[in-house]
């Protein structure tokens, strides 16, 4: 039997772009299809505008800090239109290149919303026809989670709006404490904005290291950013004082102009016809796959974020590589998702890998704890306040690092780095004899000579 | 026989400060004397103040980029005297800390010069009399090269000075290229000032990677800093049009504010007395020190510049550890002057670790050479020029690693931890198979595919 092309991919975001790229490039016939704008989540409406609302983020604080090293600034404002546009003109140019990389290497793009119809079968819905495929990637990722049980939150909005809105907010309340809810909290309050963070759990960023979570707490409530935790919203009404009239479960009322609700991701399946292929999702609703990448359907993959693996844009590219290696070059290669190095994005900046402490004291019997904590450099002579963090989790009986957390600026430049010689099952010995780089912040990672506490069966032993 | 004290330290910079407090503190009777100020070359003249200055000399970046970013920003000025006065403050702080860490640990602090009179005997100049000790270490460290053969090198003042000028000048030639000039040209360029770099040789940064020297050439060239090659000053005179009139080799006149002399440091021994302990230098003027930092007088050991080893205040604090472990803990330990990470603070920033691609060329038969260069993401929306540059050397036979060079911001950072890894010996592989971190800059650095040339048998191969 002949298909009308040897692999097509529905979704042109960083794992299906990768797949189809690579694959068309190995003269295979491939077509891929995309409903919105090719580059995905991470170009489109993730990492990239979000990085680039960072960087515009930090002036106020260049600003305030100019005055310690000799500089006097007058008036600054800022313009929100213009940011947007100028995010917009660089992703519009990144998404150029995702088209051209598609483009050169020979695939067939389409601008359209596609759905499987069959094991082989994929519906393009602007040219309402069927293509055939012998194989099929689905790489639809995810999308915030709408949190339809909640009155009123239609208005709200979501990441996706956050990055376009019209007019910037004078007063937010952004709903959720993970990752993405600390970096707009940042990158908001950067801009001038009156944020308040409400989150059911008793601490910010779960799933990091608890030392992480309340220092970033402590220092993002010294900035002026409110949190408020054990409490969710038990309604949102339209305002008469400001846009949105917001009501918490434990009777308080807040009148904001935005409320931000960045409650988790969903995967994107709705409707995408997997029935049709008899495609099984896991009980969270993400594409079930195998270590390949496979789903139960012999003909069908799914990469990144719809299958509810690490949500991460180099995640899924690794995925695709992996998936062209096994089912191309005749190299079957498992994804790797082992001490992946992660970053957030917030102000101070976070960068880990490995295990938290927590996690550590239940897989590890003797664990050895090194931290310090100390204000950077730049901070001094503006006298800005904010301590970095430098904690390394160390197996004693081992002597191997298996968790490293970093708290300050450019942490997540140390993660990545870090992240080789963790991934080679770095010792603390290999840590120790490495000379350190003067004056840096990353040399107190290499001079860290007594471990600050000990952990013996899950129990903290201060001396 | 019994000796005053256990240890007699000269010098109070980083090695002399760390061997006297950490004798002290094991309770042996310390003296440690200082003719200028506790902290050193680090903490006074060099490390510390040279990076707050360059923290100092970013904001007009920062002031520029705002734009980009949707920002206006006032009218801007700068106040040198502030920075000083305000750099002095906090070198003066850490001052006290040093002073306080000796004291805590019970050395006692003599503020005056020392000068050797015999194998265990030290003159205290200040109190014109001679104390003996067992042991006796020397680092008084380094000092700018004075450069006395030049005529008018009077007029010119080295970096020592530069910190601590009166006046921020309209106009400085730097003369030299190491990293003190070009560190010192980025911040003076940063701060307004009109900076030409003059030297000697072919291509600034001797000693550095090919790449790296060429790329912060040119860029030092976008940015309007004035680098003239392969010629040195003729002589200096007092000017009329400004402070001081340089006439170069070539027969150009120059009139400048300062003329700045970056040619190297000299190991301070003069008047150091060492002929009367019979203290050997080496053809450099360095003292000599056998692998455990002792001269060839067995009660004295010489640690840091004055030893000319590396001259980088880690490395001292390295051989102050060393000198400890051996002599008092009974644990001999030889420095590790192997894969140092280094970093020059330019702007952009440097960071190295191991062989240049020409030292590589020369060692092994066949390497591997990768390089990406591109726009650093934050320097997209202000349309900022200037390129990082990410290079791997690998020794292909063994697939090691054995260089990393970095242009660009953080580049300072990543070396510190690219060095942990290639301590530990990585290869190519190891820097492939750790996650990307995105975004980031130093992801390029585990995404590198492809080498981007061959050399084999020192010739280079290109495709």
């Amino acid at each position: 039997m002949s298909y009308d092309y040897d692999l097509f991919v529905i979704g042109g975001g960083s794992g299906g772009v990768r797949a189809a790229r690579r694959v068309a490039g190995l003269g295979k016939k491939v077509g891929i299809a995309e409903e919105s704008r090719y580059g995905g989540t991470c170009v489109i409406r993730g990492c990239v505008p979000k990085k680039l609302y960072v960087y515009a983020s930090h002036f106020s604080e260049h600003f305030e800090d100019a005055a310690g090293y000799g500089w006097t600034v007058g008036e600054t404002s800022f313009d929100w239109k213009t940011l947007v546009a100028n995010k917009e003109r660089e992703i519009t140019r990144l998404e150029g290149l995702y088209r051209k990389g598609l483009e050169g290497a020979g695939a067939e793009l389409f601008d359209t919303r596609a759905e499987l119809r069959g094991p082989h079968e994929v519906w393009l819905k602007n040219e309402d026809r069927i293509v055939t495929a012998e194989r099929i990637v689905i790489a639809v990722g995810g999308t915030p989670n709408p949190h339809k049980d909640l009155e009123g939150h239609e208005l709200a909005i979501v990441s996706d709006q956050a990055f376009d809105l019209t007019e910037l907010p004078e007063k937010i309340i952004i709903a959720g404490a993970g990752y993405i809810a600390v970096e707009f909290a940042g990158i908001f309050h950067g801009l001038g904005v009156d944020v308040t963070i409400l989150y059911r759990g008793m601490e910010i960023l779960s799933g990091f290291d608890d030392d992480v979570r309340e220092m970033l707490h402590e220092q993002y409530e010294e900035h002026g950013i409110k949190i408020i935790t054990h409490q969710v919203f038990s309604k949102l009404e339209k305002g008469s004082d400001r846009a949105i009239r917001a009501h918490l479960s434990d009777g308080d009322v807040m009148d904001v102009d935005q409320v931000f609700l960045a409650l988790g991701r969903v995967p994107m399946t709705d409707g995408l016809g997997l029935e049709h292929a008899g495609v099984e999702l896991d009980q969270r609703g993400f594409i079930k796959v195998n270590e390949y990448s496979r789903t139960n359907v012999g003909s069908i993959w799914a990469l990144g974020d719809v299958t509810g693996r690490e949500q991460l844009t180099p995640v899924a590219i690794h995925q695709a590589m992996c998936f062209v290696a096994t089912e191309y070059l005749d190299r079957p290669e498992r994804p790797d998702h082992e001490l992946i190095p992660t970053a957030v994005f917030s102000q101070p900046e976070i960068g880990t890998v490995g295990l938290t402490e927590h996690d550590a004291a239940e897989k590890f019997r003797n664990l050895e704890v090194y931290k310090a904590t100390f204000r950077p450099m730049k901070y001094v002579l503006p006298n800005r306040q904010g301590k970095m963090l430098m904690k390394l989790i160390v197996d004693a009986d081992s002597n191997r690092v298996v968790g490293a957390h970093i708290l300050g600026p450019d942490a997540g430049e140390m993660a990545q780095l870090i992240g080789i010689a963790m991934k080679m099952g770095a010792s603390k010995a290999d840590f120790d004899r490495t000379m350190a780089l003067h004056p840096s912040a990353a040399e107190e990672l290499v001079t860290m000579y007594e471990p600050t506490y000990r952990i013996i069966d899950g129990k903290r032993q201060d001396d």
